[in-house]
């Protein structure tokens, strides 16, 4: 299985550690497309290096190949936001972790979205329970 | 014509009263679908009253309908990035307005996209006048 894991690079990476967290547990389930979205060396440019033109078309490559999408929604992100909006346009299924008790508002289309499953979480332990039920 | 205004509700109402002048002049060419966007009242929460679901399904429908796609990207938002590539996968004509005066970073996926006409701007003019040649 090839999953796309999609969090926040421009829009902050305070979440970052957390990314690779889930990214660690989806290898359990497949190969994850997208693992240096959880690499704390990442920075806010996205990389250091490639184009916005590389880099768009490089992840819509990947999206259009994942079997599924796992998003970690609590962090703004325009991106994420996107690739979401594309994944549910395509038809894929696509898993949402929004975690409430930041205080953080999640966006109407995201939670009010019928192609989205969406699970509001406070622990990795929730977070990896609700991604297994996901996949199995 | 039927044009969608995107812009951010709970990613932050400090561009709101820019939105309400761009809808103003988006008037001009046609029905405004998402006229709302630029109310000073609409609360971070997204309108005071419909659930998430209704306001997605909603926005949706209007997004469906649209014959063209203009958001503001410069407040970091999750729904205008989904309402973006929702409408970039449907093949629409998409206007992204960026002011980089800010100091926001824009995401590489509003960026790098070749589906996205991006105009990087500073004064309400000069948005008129990528508006303008955007739908001429």
């Amino acid at each position: 299985m090839k999953i796309y894991f999609a969090g926040s690079i421009r829009g902050g990476r305070k979440d970052a550690v957390l990314y690779q967290q889930i990214i660690d547990y989806l290898k359990n389930f497949g190969e994850v497309l997208t693992e240096h979205i959880g690499d704390p060396e990442l920075s806010h440019s996205g990389g250091g290096g490639p184009t916005d033109g590389f880099i768009h078309n490089r992840d819509m490559e990947w999206l259009i190949s994942g079997d599924v999408v796992i998003a970690e929604v609590t962090t703004v992100s325009m991106g994420v936001g996107y690739e979401i909006g594309r994944a549910v346009e395509m038809g894929k299924n696509v898993l949402c972790l929004f975690r409430p008790v930041t205080g953080e508002k999640l966006s109407a289309m995201i939670g009010g979205c019928p192609g989205i499953t969406l699970v509001e979480y406070s622990s990795l332990e929730d977070a990896k329970i609700a991604i297994g039920k996901f996949l199995d």
